[in-house]
């Protein structure tokens, strides 16, 4: 969304878990990574830092110093606050879908996260469907003042957001959002972004 | 700490709740109402909106237009989470520090937004101070990347999650934040700013 966003062509190339090590010569544990001809960036939120002062020339991914410095703030939310939420609702999901190879490796990770077996963490996700609900409060709020994150427009907070909801989407058949909660509505405006890049990810 | 932000030197009128009637002709139903000339603004964020448009030439309070769109979102979640929150540890104390005259109005609007008597409300608070403390993550998170919410320096996006803890501070003797948590260090941060006038308020 980021690279759309700024109007970059990219090749992308999905990787699995087990693969992560093979990337530019296995330096990174994460995705993802940007290939920038003779610049490697990893992380998400330094990908957007390195495309903006890069390519100022093209759309601002954060519209000055104060978006870039509260989309940290935003970005702090959405791992600590709603990926979590939302990991425990679709963990089994994720793990299902998983080439065979990368199975083991995730499900000792995150049965050491969360305590338990896969099987056992999203039993009670209509449970936490509600929780995650009351937790988006802050954002159904901003939503009422405007139609995105970063205002009138999109910006990296956005994405970022999306992106753990997008996450749920093509991994989890769970439907994370009510259809009547506005942050669905923005999300549907989302995935609509930029030609649709995000809808043309197939829902789980 | 938005008008000291911008330089602006002002007149404080402290009022009851009894008298915000009393104010400009009794339009208002909350504080804070800015007067500035024949100007009359209300409600904190359109009055950091009116100063950042009204005096450019002073340090803004949102650099850029990305900082004013995501300072809803830290508002919606100051509101939403944080003051939700600190209400419940410490109502029964504010409700203790009012002018007799204000005690029934607070007490009658106070019960039944809780759905008890203030004395219940506040009876668990050293359990929800550790829900409190879960709640900052996102702020821990963007504090262990930068000195301030705003980046740097503080924006007005500090300003509204400092008040909400400000309004603790000075209206209950209950510490809502642990003193070793990194929020504490930049609320000390906060109190200093603009010659101390934060730490000028008496603890309560």
């Amino acid at each position: 969304m980021a690279l759309a966003h700024k109007g970059l062509d990219i090749d992308a190339i999905p990787v699995c878990f087990s693969d992560i090590r093979t990337i530019e010569g296995g330096r990174h544990s994460t995705v993802p990574v940007l290939v920038d001809g003779d610049r490697v960036v990893a992380d998400s939120f330094d990908i957007a830092l390195y495309l903006d002062e890069g390519y100022p020339d093209r759309p601002s991914l954060f519209k000055g110093e104060g978006g870039q410095a509260m989309a940290r703030f935003i970005e702090g939310w959405a791992n600590l606050v709603l990926n979590l939420q939302i990991s425990r609702m679709i963990v089994k999901d994720v793990h299902d879908i998983l080439e065979e190879r990368d199975k083991p490796y995730f499900r000792e990770t995150r049965e050491k996260r969360f305590g338990t077996v896969l099987e056992a963490v999203q039993v009670d996700r209509e449970t936490r469907r509600e929780l995650l609900r009351e937790s988006l409060a802050p954002l159904r709020r901003t939503l009422h003042m405007q139609p995105f994150i970063g205002g009138e427009g999109p910006l990296f907070a956005d994405y970022i957001v999306f992106g753990t909801l997008q996450w749920a989407r093509v991994t989890s058949p769970f439907a994370v959002l009510a259809d009547d909660d506005p942050v669905k509505d923005w999300f549907t405006r989302c995935l609509a972004l930029h030609d649709g890049i995000g809808a043309m990810q197939a829902a789980a």
